[in-house]
């Protein structure tokens, strides 16, 4: 990678770029964003900031989309006559299946970028460029989402990127990608943010009792609304389904619960401290 | 208080030991422990250390129930004839109402030792004397159930011991505690233990790639499962309702996920952010 050009210098766009300054210093990084102030902000981490996306993505061999889902689409069509034809172009996006159909046959068409989706497990209820540090993905996982006419080479130099920022590659299709990601991401976000909801209508003076549990319980749903609205709303059909299971099985522990048969309550239990600490509790 | 007895030196017994004995060096600590290695492990943080209930309780001014809440009633039992006549007598038990109820009489009947309930809001979801420290209760919650027979000087006892070691008050009558801790924390227990349930049996692999989200939103559900057991089945016509309610709410909101109306999904999300970051977040 010989020079980079990160669309928007949010958590993760700016954390991107402090991260590869810090680990390839001879890359040579190029920033756009939408306002002149965040521009004026990104010129501390980048070689060159711009609201100028030709500015931007001329010369550089790799482009990653840090922008909003909701505002994808758009901006790849604005991109896609402009980049190199051998360029890299990736994106951080949450939801998969959508994003890669919407942003690959633009690039296909044009000629011009081979596009690979990507998502990086890393970020916090944190947000913007002043959240941004160059160790935000070290360690964390960063999923591929090869679509079937993906460019091999595409998906190594994705891979390449994530991995030189310190995360560990896993490859899935987009479809599988938003059917697991809705399970441990969308899922606990949108049950999180029903708990606190919940709660605080139900007794707004039981919040001033809460200990660590509840803290950390609904954590996420301190996230920004708009960007989780986007999220939650782009992979609606997958979380919808996740979350009619989910309430068939709270129905079936409301039964067990109310069974009085405290051996089905201690099992359910169990289960969830063995699984817990053996798949959830270890750093990845 | 002179003399304090703590019955079971567990992670919140002994915690209490060692607070006590770093903010009151002349006040005298007895533990009891059922088996002899216990006691023999609970000789470092007190005076005396015992299986004998006489030897623990004799001349205490202070005597607190530090057992799981199943074992409560029938330890309550055997030193209702053993305490001293103007003791308080308190515990630290997660539910209220059913274990004030089982426990007051026992004290009047016997006409030694002025019970009131009491529930600390510390803990973790480690266990046990090898977990405890003096600090466990800096800076939590205590709340005292005084029930209408209560005496007010073992009232203000109870609320001094749990000053002392560095919580603040509130009262409120067993049944609201058992409504309000229902909610923060019984509540989203039973949630957190369902999520790892139905994630990692829809798919295993997928906690392969949960961050530090899905690992906050269920931390509480590595506690031991034999004491949650024991909570949730203790508070289960409180908690029965509460899940019922919390279902018909999760059924509303997968009603606006399903209508494409995401204003009604951005709304949601934005209450539960603006009132998690009011009323949550701080630590209290």
């Amino acid at each position: 990678m010989n020079q980079l050009a990160i669309l928007g210098p949010g958590l993760l766009g700016g954390s991107l770029a402090l991260a590869v300054r810090a680990r390839a210093p001879q890359c040579r990084i190029a920033v756009w964003a939408r306002r002149e102030a965040a521009v004026a902000e990104a010129r501390r981490i980048c070689d060159l900031a711009s609201t100028d996306l030709a500015d931007a993505v001329r010369g550089a061999d790799v482009v990653v989309l840090c922008v909003p889902i909701g505002a994808m689409a758009e901006l790849a069509e604005r991109i896609a006559p402009l980049v190199e034809p051998g360029a890299l172009v990736t994106d951080v996006g949450s939801v998969k299946a959508p994003v890669v159909e919407a942003l690959a046959p633009l690039f296909e068409r044009a000629g011009r970028g081979r596009f690979v989706g990507s998502h990086p497990m890393a970020g916090s209820e944190q947000a913007g460029l002043s959240a941004a540090h160059a160790d935000l993905f070290e360690g964390s996982v960063a999923l591929l989402t090869p679509h079937p006419g993906a460019d091999p080479a595409a998906v190594e130099a994705a891979a390449a990127l994530w991995r030189l920022v310190g995360c560990k590659i896993h490859s899935l299709s987009p479809a599988e990608h938003d059917e697991a990601i809705g399970l441990v991401s969308h899922l606990p976000h949108l049950i999180a943010a029903s708990l606190v909801n919940f709660v605080c209508a139900q007794d707004p003076r039981a919040a001033d009792f809460c200990g660590n549990g509840l803290r950390d319980t609904t954590r996420i749903a301190s996230g920004l609304p708009e960007m989780w609205t986007e999220i939650l709303a782009t992979n609606r059909a997958v979380l919808g389904g996740q979350l009619q299971a989910f309430i068939a099985r709270l129905q079936e522990i409301s039964r067990d619960l109310a069974s009085g048969n405290d051996s089905l309550l201690k099992t359910f239990l169990t289960n969830a401290k063995v699984r817990r600490d053996r798949h959830i509790q270890r750093r990845s």
